[in-house]
């Protein structure tokens, strides 16, 4: 295990308070997944009637718990989530599949839910078998200590190398019912020697129908958490549920069906800002991390194309140390326009940091002040701008520097 | 200017004398192009009748001297070749324009040659207007003391960061007749603060039309330049160009138009050869290397798949690290190979560090030594094999480790 690292500079001053959301309830405990006495597992709760919905890694070698919520996500409907931290459960073959067969029997025992409806995920090292036996005990324990106010525990059960808890929480009015949206993230810290995985796990008390639920979810991540990248890898974990208990329709909320309702303008608008909030807040506690990034594309021909630049951009390690240099050096950014494959024109480029334009027209901007400029570099969070100057397409991505430190947590810790 | 470099660990341990090529000559010189008394131009003369193909970055906002060439590799013939290093001449607007125009006419006045067979490449910083007048001086006395032995004084002018220079010969017999090919590269050195640029320059006495060459050389790229990476930035300036003088002719080698024609087999080798080896030096110059990897992947469904994953595995800032580490993590390679998005099956693949099978059918391989590993991962040269175990498919690409000298080069000269 990498020694304790300090906490990201870039984490949130406080930690937000989580209200309770009715039907959900949440327990953490030690299972001695990889280490004794450790908080490893993570067990959520949800009443009868939670539909669920779900985007997953895109890797083509995803691991055993990604396979098994795939297949089950189709179902619409959950009872239960355990997440363990210690063991990936990735790269394990058969006994991969067997240990999330006997993960989803005893959660199922434990909380009387069928195993189809219990949602399972796993982050830590890869390539070792799980003994998910280790499970037994503990569930029973945290079925019956589970509480509705446990979400500190939660997102601490989930970090692996996170250096610190990612919580958000925001409220929605469905047709003048107050709902509430809530949830918690981990990634992109590492569990040595293995790679960074990125589990972000949302509730709501909404009562939406499974479809409407994946439309909102599988739309709200593009602008979100597939815009997010901290080293362009992909782990073969990566999960995000979205879970609706549909508990404030006791309180008159409607069931909606349909993601295009017009009544849920303020949810969808809600349910953007938590996902994005999770998101970035996953990418200030990127490996090594000392400036957050916001890179903004306008001017492409399509979205498509503008994200496209953006995440050449985001993912160049030559735009990535400059940042980390506190270098304003636009040169880089426009070599990452250049490769990344869609129509760009130097001639038409226009690139600014921070507000200052410092490029133009094929051109360094004549008028930019060196000075201002600098002082913008030295700042914790850089917004970076770039027009191509052809169509109407725009996109925005986040990420990080690229420091020494992110090599050192990388590659250090055999030597 | 950054500091300079202690000459890489992975460099040549002697430098290849090169025998001068009928019909090229050399002179290098200071036109003061960024420093003054800097050796920081070189230029090729080139006899009548040489033919030139060329590739080029596949940037879409290539360097003006990119454009150039380009647009003047279509007419097949070449008389002279001036490079410069200290300023790119990239993301200059109508001012590069000019300045290669400039450039052009300065050298078709001191050679006597047309305008239109002049090539031109720059390396340096980028955004700054190029001063072409400061060739006029320089250039007649380059024409005059111009030698067929000078290749080492040509690989170091075109320099930048490079800690070595990088050059390579072989004969081949066409036809009976034994003929030469000879060249030198640059990169991936950096020019603070700007972006790293790949130059190779390759000369020949055969006698070999243009398109013949043009083929030649388009189909030895893919296994030698187009598949070496260091950090996946592709800079505005990539430039390889290939010269025949044709001098061979007056030694009875044939004129050669087709690039199948039997008689060319040892020549294709040859030319093999040659770009692999400069290649090999580029990446090994790699900024902050301490390591060379071969990646070979095997049994994907296409060569084209194949290449694609390997390019994948290479370019994994966390596969990279992990090498730095001198760690065989394999599960960083599995989760490269997943996100290659080429097909692949978990359960099929196998991964060797230097010949050892560390993963095999979705598992850690159980009877791999694990101390036979760790020895090998601290060699200076790691092999890195995979099977995707689906396919006939294979390529092989070559990069090097990720290390904190990375980071400190390309981020830290202004902090």
């Amino acid at each position: 295990m990498a020694k304790a690292a300090p906490i990201s500079p870039l984490a949130p001053k406080t930690v937000p308070e989580i209200p309770p959301i009715e039907g959900v309830r949440f327990a953490a405990g030690a299972a001695g997944v990889r280490y004794k006495g450790r908080t490893d597992v993570m067990l959520a709760l949800l009443d009868e009637g939670t539909r669920v919905a779900g985007v997953f890694t895109k890797s083509k070698c995803p691991s055993a718990p990604v396979d098994w919520c795939r297949a089950r996500i189709e179902g619409g409907k959950a009872r239960a989530l355990l997440v363990n931290s210690g063991n990936a459960n990735a790269f394990t073959g058969k006994a991969g599949k067997d240990a999330v067969k006997l993960s989803a029997r005893l959660a199922a025992a434990a909380t009387g839910a069928s195993e189809r409806q219990i949602f399972l995920a796993s982050t830590g090292v890869i390539g070792e078998p799980l003994d998910a036996s280790k499970f037994e005990d503990v569930l029973p324990k945290l079925v019956k200590k589970a509480s509705p106010d446990a979400w500190q525990d939660a997102a601490r059960a989930i970090m692996t190398t996170d250096t610190y808890p990612k919580l958000s929480t925001r409220a929605a009015s469905i047709d003048g019912v107050e709902t509430r949206i809530a949830g918690f993230a981990k990634g992109a810290g590492m569990i040595a020697p293995d790679m960074a995985t990125m589990l972000a796990f949302v509730f709501t008390d909404a009562a939406i129908g499974a479809d409407a639920l994946q439309t909102l979810l599988s739309r709200s991540v593009r602008g979100s958490f597939n815009a997010i990248t901290v080293d362009s890898d992909t782990s073969t974990s990566d999960t995000l549920l979205l879970f609706a208990t549909g508990a404030a329709a006791a309180r008159g909320a409607p069931d909606i069906e349909k993601a295009n309702d017009p009544r849920l303008e303020a949810f969808r608008t809600a349910l953007d800002e938590v996902l994005l909030d999770l998101a970035h807040q996953v990418v200030k506690d990127g490996e090594g991390a000392r400036k957050f990034v916001e890179i903004a594309v306008e001017g492409a021909e399509t979205d498509r194309a503008a994200k496209r630049i953006a995440l050449s951009i985001a993912n160049s390690p030559l735009v990535k140390t400059a940042i980390a240099g506190e270098d304003a050096n636009w040169g880089r950014v426009v070599m990452a326009v250049g490769k990344a494959g869609e129509q760009a024109d130097r001639d038409r480029l226009a690139i600014w940091f921070g507000g200052v334009r410092v490029a133009h027209k094929g051109l360094r901007d004549p008028g930019y002040d060196e000075a201002a400029v600098s002082e913008i570099m030295k700042r914790d969070e850089i917004a970076l701008r770039v027009d191509i100057g052809l169509g109407a397409g725009s996109a925005k991505v986040w990420t990080c520097d690229l420091t020494k430190e992110y090599v050192a947590i990388n590659g250090d810790y055999r030597s």
